[in-house]
């Protein structure tokens, strides 16, 4: 065993500066979108309804900003209560007692006492709540400033648009990746002047921000999906279906609050879940790395591995990123797919070299981790194996996602053929092409458990997450590109540009639904590994040695978790289906009462839409987030860390493969519908025009897919790493005080 | 610890007594049927078509029989080779040595070769297979001898038909369970007369009937299914939608197909289904006793504790089958449904003193079970709660079920409402019904396993399973009443009778359609217990102590086993809507080029639609059979029993909720559907009448839930089921030889 090449200074300095380089990188890509002049050039016509371009834009901001204050009003009260429970759960543990205690793995040392795990884990909630909320608000401020902005590029060409749409992606990727890494940080620093060698309770008060993000990304993707689906589906409805006109006609009363949907769904939403996923991976890694060889001999440089590796991703993602922006130029519409899956596939290979790097010089060539129970010796290779595996398998599961949701292969294709005989057909085919996606996906994140798990057990699974979230900058750039696009189509429909700059802002949209679907597959495909680490990070801290499924406690628990994605599934689409039919009575009802609306001689109500939107959304996130925060607490109490165990891994294996389904299932009906309406090939054109009965149904199916691609389907990959990281962040209490049920009996 | 207080002679007299009762009730029911004479009297209008009504009834049984035989064939030859395989793979064990071993569990004793345990499980598994297939085939005689006898009936009144429907589903449940009964009462006595004393290798053996019983089950459920989903699919996207003539209107070409589809789908797929399911319950449970202190000591009559359970089972069905069909009379449409539900909690209630008396008398006061190394001390009165909590369990799945499929209750109304909206709300409402009905099925699951599990460990939860299954002669009863009321509607309709005639066998239906969901939720529970009872067995044969979640090998089987259903149902979903495709073509193809058709002058090409439905789901019955035979072969021999035990955890706790999502969720569109058709109350006739936006959009719905409820659905639980009962089998090859992947490495 020999120690780390690279001195534990040198880490302390890397760390920030690869942060703060992020967050100038980031600046800079602003600057470049800013220059973009918002003064709307002769091309661009007169709107008819008189409102024109800037009003919309102003009264989508402000919708988008009005939405989330009111939102984090509500979540701010839950964060506090949340908060106050996990001080006295935590506080609770040793009756609040303020002495120093035996610490639980390196047994010939002091450890600080509960009451200040409690308190600082408190802390680091509040501050992944908050880092989390200003993620997914900054987010959404850049996202509502790049959108005119492309459209007006738009004027120009597609690849002057598709830079702007795409420099603002990556203003957010870097500014959040870059900030999660830097506050992270800086509370380590923080908290270790309070902590100073008591490196287990410093770690164990971390998960905290783990938790605090995830929660917060779990209100913002609920929150944010039922009021962009809502919005979306009952605009469709009414809209597409009944009126025929086209989609975000500014003769929609439901367009503004559509596109006010998607900031603060897919982008402030995404923004929010995206830096819980890394927070939480990078806590599952440090929480368990603290109580390895690392942890009992202060090896401060391997020690904060986990935070070097997400450095590296950062300089490797700006890199990257050139590629898109500078080295090489988009001249048609048919660059922007390849350009798009060539950042992932530069990203994945640079991070290679990193990630090889950053383990030879940070990491001793052995050490050991702590396997529940028994200690295990790693050699740094097979550390850097793990990463890349997940990684790679990152990468994987990107394509398998793209093949299963891009229009350009047989399934989406086949599933727009099956619209020839009705919505059924259709329906039939696409729910059958979800199934079948989870099945590659699937193999690729059990190799990547098998690997990493057997070569450093819960360790190695955690930095196989690690692994795969550590091009976190790039695919979040790549994945907000895509609702960008969108509502710059939406912004140059409304505006009544000419058809032309429209059909190239729905190229940049078709790109972006393929790359949105790949950015769910990472999230869902590193959420499976971090609830993974997470839940063995809760296992050791419970003090668990077996999760035996031969036990009725387990086995009922496995059940039930199983169960919880479908329950939550259950709420989340309900409540879309019931605001968006409310959505669409108000619609139907402005275009019967007010007289030249659909003339275009009117303008609608806008407020009402957004009003509906806001207050469904608002109202209805609260039962899916209290079912997720609230199970691991009542189960943990009630039933103990057994059935918590089981709980947890059956959620873990049902969820991955509902979350997968749903969001190929809706993604593949996207586009199935956009390939029969674009035409492109023979094929297509027997399908189409718009309007056709093929493709009516088609638009059908993609209303349907609208609530599973955008609402259940990505919250769900959140359902599983927040009961995994509440689990352990409680995992102390449920050891001591848990199972009050059984102990009754 | 007494002895019990039933003698073992006693034993050997009732098992059969009862089941010669049962077979001999079931004969007194046909003779009742055969009654109606099939002379159709004056009321019985002329068929416009020339064909009459005696021709299609030909046609239907001969399509079934037809189907049948050449399914047969087909699945006999995979039966052949796989018992081969049965014979090599369990053989090659000890090296096919004729020597006598030392058992296993009584460690004193010597137990008979594992080549005879290659032998007799061969046999027995070619015993379950005949007496499956067998049973399938005597279902489908029995339902088209009954379905124009119930039409002629509803001529007369509603109440004669429910009778001879009701009669004919009798005759179905009661030979079943009877016949299941007495192969296997009698293929015990038979291998006894080799074995003697060595109740382990007998009972081992006798597992292979249960595989046997599974594997055909497996394959008429899917082949029946693809069959029947992919006629009433295509039959109805033209018929219905695109020509808008009524179901089972004598001009569509696929209507005979369709019919054929319902005896060969619902009734012999079902009766092969449900035999599997007892046959698995009781294997389970007797080679689980098998190794218990009843084995041990060979105390026949607690050893045969299950076997009785399911004899009482016999009598209290009979009992309860006298309410519905002597004791009660039905006078009106509004009585159908109580009388069915009564049929539930009538057995229920009468079987759970049966129970407790035979609980009483057959097993001694206290025994020991053998619980994954350890033994444990049981009392006879835990053991009959173990029974209780499964049989209630039951209860309360099928009125949930009930509830949540019934057009009588709020879900199915609401989803009926969103029809408003059109089918896009409509499948969103669908879909998150049936995710929200798996909530309360899963915790009666959960506690029944908790219970049952806690009590008596595997044995427990192997009894709860056969309590459940207990009263499954009436359960069938009630089950096949359903497609007999569907078919006999569908024969009114081609015989062109009167509209009154066509109202009452609909009614009969719509009780059958929930009916029929409840069938499929006790399918499913049982499935659930059986599969877990199963996968106890296979885990004590393997030798396995702890199947630890904290394992790789664990982890990856879990994760990999709870995708296996979505895989399963991609490949059936993905049939049926192929071959619904082709279907369309074909009765559009004949609409369009046989002159007269329309107009009833012309006869449509019946045939060509019934091979493209036998053509289809005998080719597309393969995949999904290989699938799942296969599994659990390469996964045991290559990477050993640890993982294969959690692909089997896996697919249980994730296949449970695909499975009762999706019969709930087709059942409630169907019965949407039918709830708008009916226009019963205020509400219902605002969304009608029939050819209505909100009826159109309903009408999507049911053809989506055609193959989530009839194809996919129901052969998921005989995937969970199969997967374990072959582990079991297969247990010891796998723990001699298996995991040759990580052997080499």
């Amino acid at each position: 065993m020999t120690s780390a090449l690279l001195s534990d200074l040198a880490t302390e300095i890397i760390i920030p500066v690869c942060a703060v380089i992020g967050i100038v990188f980031s600046l800079v890509q602003w600057f470049l979108v800013s220059r973009v002049k918002m003064t709307p050039g002769p091309p661009l016509n007169n709107n008819k309804n008189g409102g024109g371009f800037n009003d919309s834009l102003i009264e989508e901001e402000e919708g988008a900003t009005s939405f989330l204050f009111t939102e984090y009003q509500y979540v701010g009260i839950f964060m506090v209560v949340f908060a106050i429970l996990i001080f006295l759960f935590l506080g609770s543990v040793k009756g609040f007692s303020t002495q120093s205690q035996q610490c639980t793995y390196d047994v010939h040392s002091m450890c600080k006492p509960a009451l200040a795990t409690a308190l600082f884990s408190t802390i680091s909630f509040l501050l992944g709540a908050i880092t989390s909320v200003l993620s997914g608000f900054l987010g959404m401020k850049i996202a509502t400033y790049a959108n005119a902005r492309t459209t007006l590029e738009a004027r120009k060409s597609v690849g002057k648009a598709f830079i702007v749409a795409f420099r603002s992606g990556a203003v957010m990727g870097f500014l959040l990746a870059a900030n999660g890494l830097l506050v992270l940080y800086i509370t380590i620093n923080l908290f270790q002047m309070y902590y100073g060698d008591d490196w287990e309770g410093l770690f164990e008060a971390i998960t905290g921000y783990g938790l605090g993000g995830s929660s917060m990304a779990l209100f913002g993707r609920v929150g944010g999906g039922i009021y962009t689906k809502a919005a979306d589906v009952g605009a469709d409805l009414v809209g597409k279906v009944e009126r025929n006109i086209p989609e975000d006609d500014p003769r929609n009363p439901a367009v503004i609050a559509d596109n006010v949907g998607d900031n603060v769904g897919d982008i402030a939403g995404m923004g929010s879940d995206l830096f819980g996923s890394y927070a939480e991976s990078s806590c599952a890694a440090l929480v368990v790395a603290s109580i390895s060889s690392f942890g009992i001999n202060h090896e401060f440089t391997a020690m904060l591995y986990p935070l070097l590796v997400s450095s590296v991703g950062i300089i490797v993602c700006l890199i990257t990123t050139l590629f898109a922006t500078d080295f090489f130029e988009i001249k048609a519409v048919k660059d922007i797919e390849p350009a798009l899956k060539n950042q992932l596939i530069i990203s994945t290979v640079l991070m290679t070299v990193g990630v090889a790097i950053v383990s030879f010089i940070a990491l001793p060539s052995s050490f050991t981790i702590f396997n529940f129970g028994v200690q295990k010796v790693v050699h740094n290779w097979q550390l850097f194996l793990c990463v890349c595996v997940g990684l790679w398998a990152g990468l994987i599961i990107g394509f398998v996602t793209e093949y299963y949701t891009s229009n350009a292969y047989s399934p989406v294709q086949d599933v727009a053929d099956s619209c020839r005989t009705g919505a059924a057909t259709n329906v039939i085919f696409g729910l059958a092409l979800g199934y079948k996606s989870v099945i590659i996906p699937i193999f690729a994140i059990a190799v990547s458990i098998f690997v990493s798990f057997t070569f450093a057990a819960m360790y190695g699974v955690a930095v196989a997450a690690l692994g795969m979230l550590s091009t976190i900058a790039t695919g979040l750039a790549i994945d907000a590109y895509g609702p960008i696009s969108d509502n710059a189509g939406g912004i140059a429909e409304m505006a009544g540009m000419s058809h032309r700059i429209r059909e190239r802002t729905d190229a940049l949209d078709a790109a972006g639904n393929t790359t949105a679907a790949i950015g769910k597959g990472f999230a869902i495909g590193s959420a499976a590994l971090v609830s993974l680490a997470l839940f063995g990070a809760f296992v050791s801290r419970a003090g668990i040695q077996v999760v035996d499924v031969l036990t009725p406690k387990v086995f009922i628990g496995l059940l039930v978790g199983a169960m919880l994605p479908y329950w939550f599934s259950a709420m989340t689409m309900k409540s879309v289906g019931s605001a968006a039919l409310k959505m669409v009575e108000e619609v139907r009802r402005q275009f019967n009462t007010i007289p030249g609306l659909m003339e275009g001689l009117a303008k609608p109500d806008y407020a009402t839409c957004v009003k509906i939107s806001t207050d469904a959304s608002i109202k209805e996130m609260i039962p899916p987030g209290a079912l997720v925060m609230l199970t691991p607490l009542i189960v943990g109490t009630l039933f103990g860390v057994e059935t918590l165990s089981g709980v947890l891994a059956g959620s873990l294996v049902s969820g991955v493969q509902v979350a997968i389904s749903a969001s190929n299932t809706g993604g593949a009906w996207d586009n199935a519908k956009k390939y029969i309406e674009a035409g492109a090939s023979e094929h297509a054109r027997t399908l189409g025009p718009k309007g056709s009965d093929p493709h009516k149904a088609a638009v059908i199916g993609d209303t349907i897919g609208d609530p599973l691609k955008d609402t259940s389907g990505p919250s769900l990959n959140i359902l599983i790493k927040l009961m995994a990281v509440e689990s352990l962040v409680f995992a102390p209490f449920f050891a001591a005080h848990g199972g009050v049920l059984f102990k009754l009996f």
